[in-house]
């Protein structure tokens, strides 16, 4: 097992990755000193994993509540959020009994933000089971839910407990899911970290046939990169933003094709491209960075192209309320290299329709 | 016009007490720097105090989006806060758009809870408008809405960048909403400050009769003694606690009449009579320390005792799930002295029961 810690002061919480530690009471122990617990899941993931669970906590000596919502995204929204709520009222749940997020980012973001906002704030531990969550949402303590208006608009900065990441779930993970958490690992990569790049260029073959070690390592390398960021701005007012690379454009897909109809990482994947084309078009970077972005998510076996269905305008209208816009402006992350993403307010507008353009699946099919 | 400093650190901020103050633009300037906002505000105080507000921000150049809720405790629901969302995501307000809240405790804990989780929280500006609000519910951060299982269980700490009270705007206030503000100011001084009810003792006719000199020391002293218990316990895990005396009681009584029955001023005063009774019965004050605080309570033309409908049965089971419960155990606010609140976890439930009898209308009209 590997741990890694997020600073943040007196909200500082370890990450532990490995293969099997799901089982390790030890790991759970130290967070639960009332003796109980909530359990938050789905009820995909319940079936698979909630009994080991429920055994390594009674094996530490903690009686927990479970709860078990809908599978999807579509569980992001406000009626799952008061039957979370309820529950923990219903149970009587004090404010000092932690919950626990078992599941992907979807239960994450649930559970972190009933966490966050029930009797103003309890304690909650994350133990992701995909490779997106392990590799993002799990860090850095965005939590939230789904509006018709737009994707995690409601939400809270609410640090976990701890994070354990047991990368031995990711092998029931379905292939597209496993793609979709690749999408942000070379995120991390392409924003932050050249050399990661080199190694994901090497061994996105092992991560796509799901070996154990590269995993291990694609999960500490994204946390580690995460974390770094997040210790140092941990309210997106600066440098965190950097992690929404090809994020504008992806919650624009996510939102005009209807949530659920592209994965989370299949859009961010096409908006980094698309986010790649802008830097290129600006001047930023050249033709071989481009397509070395765009080779790098084509050999994941990840959309390199946008729905044909929306047009640049679309993009547009729906950009301009994502929560990224400072003061009415749509900010980009844009890239100045391979490895070094920067934030420009100043964008030309025409530049951002020809990115979307070039990145639109029934021109990039040509 | 005065001004008091809540000190928490990079989360300080102003309280700033004047008659007449509503309309001075220089309050406003320097929390609007992107020269938008949002103002919510409910039916009652829009057609009182809007307009003011309106050219009060106008006159420092800020435009307002305006949002204006039901009035009553009612509002203080999912509902009402969905509306509030889709309103600022229908107006496109961004991360930088602070929201005002304009009117009493209801409007400050949806708006300010509105601010916490929109797009993961958002500065607010609260303008308090009764006296509740101003000697109590604008001050310290405590946010939230009420759930059908239990008032204010689903909220978050959120401060204000400024609290802007303008004592003259009490002139409108119903009498009733008046002396229950008043509980708040006389809970102050039960708790914390013997000379603050010395004060009190010889001023009740001053504030019941509305005097803006009598009004403006009782707002500053509440503001001055809630502050320093906040500055030194922000998340209520030690002294804030102490601010709960009568409240354990108070919410069993509101959630058991439903909402609105009693207005929440007027179930503490009920609830600071029975926390009165249970610290003589656990022998920590003597008869007289009680009568003082009867007394003072019936002069402000308050309840002394609870509603006949509840038995002491029915608190106990509300005051179970009451948020104050810690690991189970209800724990009780008492005075040691007037002036001088303690916390206590071990109570005898027998005591509890006798307190609440003794403090029950069709007992105490004998």
């Amino acid at each position: 097992m590997q741990s890694i810690g997020v600073e943040l002061g007196e909200r500082s919480y370890p990450i532990h990755i490995g293969s099997g530690i799901l089982d390790d009471a030890s790991l759970y122990a130290p967070h639960f000193e009332t003796g109980r617990a909530a359990i938050v899941t789905n009820t995909v993931v319940a079936p698979l994993y909630l009994e080991r669970l429920r055994r390594a906590l009674g094996a530490a000596g903690i009686k927990a509540l479970e709860i078990v919502v809908p599978d999807g995204e579509q569980a992001k929204d406000w009626r799952t959020l008061d039957k979370v709520l309820d529950a923990l009222l219903a149970a009587r749940c004090d404010r000092q009994t932690p919950l626990v997020a078992l599941g992907g980012g979807v239960v994450g973001d649930l559970a972190g933000f009933a966490a966050a906002i029930y009797q103003r704030g309890v304690p909650f531990v994350q133990v992701p089971t995909t490779l997106l969550a392990q590799v993002d949402s799990s860090v850095g303590g965005k939590t939230g839910i789904n509006h018709p208006r737009g994707k995690n608009m409601i939400g809270a900065f609410h640090q976990p407990l701890a994070v354990i990441s047991d990368v031995a779930t990711l092998a029931t993970l379905p292939a597209r899911e496993l793609r979709a958490g690749i999408a942000e690992v070379i995120k991390h990569g392409l924003a932050l970290d050249e050399a990661f790049v080199v190694w994901l260029e090497a061994n996105i073959g092992n991560l796509l046939s799901g070996d154990t070690d590269a995993l291990t390592h694609a999960v500490r390398r994204s946390c580690e990169l995460k974390a770094a960021v997040v210790a140092a701005d941990e309210r997106e007012s600066g440098r965190r933003a950097l992690l929404n690379f090809g994020h504008t454009f992806a919650h624009a897909i996510e939102t005009g094709m209807g949530y659920g109809a592209w994965l989370h990482g299949e859009a961010v994947a096409a908006g980094m491209v698309m986010a790649a084309e802008l830097s290129m078009r600006s001047g930023l970077i050249g033709e071989t960075d481009l397509r070395r972005v765009r080779e790098l998510i084509g050999r994941a076996e990840l959309p390199v192209a946008g729905p044909p269905e929306l047009s640049p305008e679309r993009y547009l209208e729906l950009m301009a309320v994502d929560k990224k816009a400072a003061r009415g402006r749509v900010r980009f992350v844009v890239l100045e290299a391979v490895g070094r993403a920067v934030l420009r307010a100043e964008v030309n507008e025409r530049l951002v329709r020809e990115a979307i353009s070039a990145a639109t699946a029934a021109v990039a099919a040509r």
